[in-house]
């Protein structure tokens, strides 16, 4: 029976990036639709339950996609309901690459610290992949601490991992100022800038001072990138014992984490692979 | 030469089911269009039509889908005339489902009844499922009533059945009382409910009381259904001497027929497998 | 690693003629867009560009179509505009089959006439058929004349063939009256029509006075022919000394060269082949 993935975009346009991923995972039918929302997403869904029954169910299997990452989640929200029973198939959810670009990041890291005793800021930290690093990162019982301009939006981010990981140690992080960034910054291993593009968050005289600082992580693929002096192509390179990954150097790993997901959603009907999945997808590599 | 079928649905999203049904059915390639209409189809005809010349033809096919049947029907004619003389491609129609639905369900009472000597009974009959059971039935010589609240309506779906079997036994009737429902029920052995979702049209009293009754039939997949003590997943099941059958129950049969229908497609270039031939398929399954 | 075709198509429906020939040519997988625009195409040419790395670039390529040619052509701008240094694949251009039309039907005139000789008349020049003819025989040496009713429009369509090819010999000519059109003619060897549909642009008694005259081409497939007395099946039938060619005569090259085209488009990551690279695959068969 041939492996069928229906792509669920929330864009206008299903993704092509997604789409040539799921060629290059051994998919052998790709079904893409774009322009999917929780009001038109039923049908789609029934096509996927109640055509292949039984031990055939594991060969239809959901990719949620699309530049929203809000979108995708109430997207997802909407196919789960959808399912009763063991009439269901499996869901790899990863809107514009939030839950694979975080799942590299912190695997980057861990190549360089513990992570299990690490104090990591993620800056622009209130974005899909900073909740998604955050969630990842405490979960594995690291400190982490949300940097962004906004106080109130960063508690929001804290709310939210929390609500995914008992007893997660994170906590707000005014960033916006330079002495704020600075008192956020003290102590930390790791950073993560996952801001908006064209934003720099961290210049080099500031990454200069963090004493304590191992791992550098830009994941702005589109130059001036947020840390000064990372560029998108580092790879583990070392700069003043600080160990720099710019957007493509963590691309690779990204990739690799994207295609086990899309293999791994075959070989059950029944998997839910949102952020902690994909992670551990990636340890396993 | 590698199979293609043309999937053109008249919703937004075309169907997952038929995309998934037909690459069970062995089709190569195909080419999903949502959101076709009589206005916008002939271009794709004529991609169809002009580009694999003479016995390549046949390996081009086209599916017509979409709930809406009578928006299917439309379609269905259009696609025909942009066809002239050899230069065509074979077409399935079966919008929503409904030519192999009433291919199904009547193989099904014909398990259990002789069909050219049966009387039956279409509840809610005059939709698209009822009247091509109806035209089926009485194509075998089957006596026919279409049961319905609208005797108008009835009478329009008797007409529309005679117009596609010459002699059809067919006749309009009011079930909306239990006094109509009653008469209309008096010695046939077949029925069929055809009605919309949730609405009850024969209670489990009424049935007892129809002694001549050897098979019901109900094709409402969302509890609760149309003939009261049917059960969705029933397959001849008896019940006081009457063998009863859920849409489920009907459901293995009708996605054989629903892929014996593709499958044929490709054995020629000039097939209209509407509903008489998509019968035809199921009775030499 | 497969084959993948990504299809941008500026009409609604993308082409299902398009997407016949591209899986007739062995293309692997191909992910077929509709409505696309330059607003819209950046994601889906980043998507092409960056899950791919090195060598394997070459095994994605876009294929740029649909039925108005300007918007192809400002589609392809853009996606060109998208690429940067060597990250890139390549690209075919054939909005309405414009390029395989006039390469196919340059190539059937030079089976008859020494095209870096000849002098040929485009009536109904001015389309973008006409426009890619007088470029690809200026090219080769042809002296050109652009016939149509409007002499404005005709010396538009010579800039913009001189932009093309440095010292093409191609002039405006006026084919609107009895007159114009008999000085147009006279010396020519070479006519191709490729007007409107429906509008006769030459009567046989006009085109029998044209004694030079060694080869007709009309494009138009839809009967009345621009060319009194072509038959759209003509392939080289001669008529009082002249070897005529109708729109599906033409068609079994132009087929031809469409297919090959798609196959080189795999060959490298950077090949741009529109009207001049699409001819030399023609002259290559």
């Amino acid at each position: 029976m041939k492996k069928i993935l229906i792509q669920l975009d929330t864009d206008a346009h299903p993704s092509t990036f997604d789409r040539v991923v799921a060629v290059d995972s051994d998919v052998d039918e790709l079904f893409s639709y774009g322009g999917v929302t929780p009001d038109n997403v039923t049908g789609l869904v029934h096509g996927a339950m109640f055509t292949r029954g039984g031990d055939g169910l594991k060969n239809t299997a959901i990719f949620i996609g699309g530049s929203n990452v809000a979108d995708g989640e109430a997207l997802l929200k909407k196919v789960q309901s959808v399912f009763f029973g063991p009439v269901r198939v499996s869901i790899l959810m990863d809107s514009n690459g939030s839950n694979t670009t975080a799942a590299a990041a912190v695997l980057a890291a861990g190549k360089h610290v513990d992570l299990s005793q690490t104090t990591a800021l993620l800056l622009g930290g209130t974005g899909p992949v900073g909740q998604r690093a955050a969630q990842i990162l405490t979960s594995l019982g690291a400190t982490v601490r949300i940097g962004t301009r906004s106080a109130a939006k960063a508690e929001a981010t804290c709310e939210a991992v929390r609500s995914k990981v008992e007893g997660a140690n994170v906590s707000a992080h005014e960033t916006g100022t330079p002495e704020g960034l600075a008192a956020s910054a003290e102590g930390v291993e790791v950073i993560i800038a996952t801001g908006a593009a064209g934003i720099q968050l961290l210049s080099a005289e500031q990454r200069s001072r963090i004493g304590s600082l191992k791992v550098a992580i830009d994941l702005n693929a589109v130059p001036p990138v947020g840390i000064e002096g990372v560029e998108v192509f580092d790879k583990a390179v070392e700069q003043g014992g600080v160990f720099c990954y710019g957007a493509i150097g963590v691309g690779g790993t990204k990739m690799k984490i994207h295609k086990a997901a899309v293999q791994k959603l075959f070989t059950a009907n029944d998997l839910l692979l949102d952020t902690a999945a994909v992670f551990e997808i990636g340890q396993n590599l």
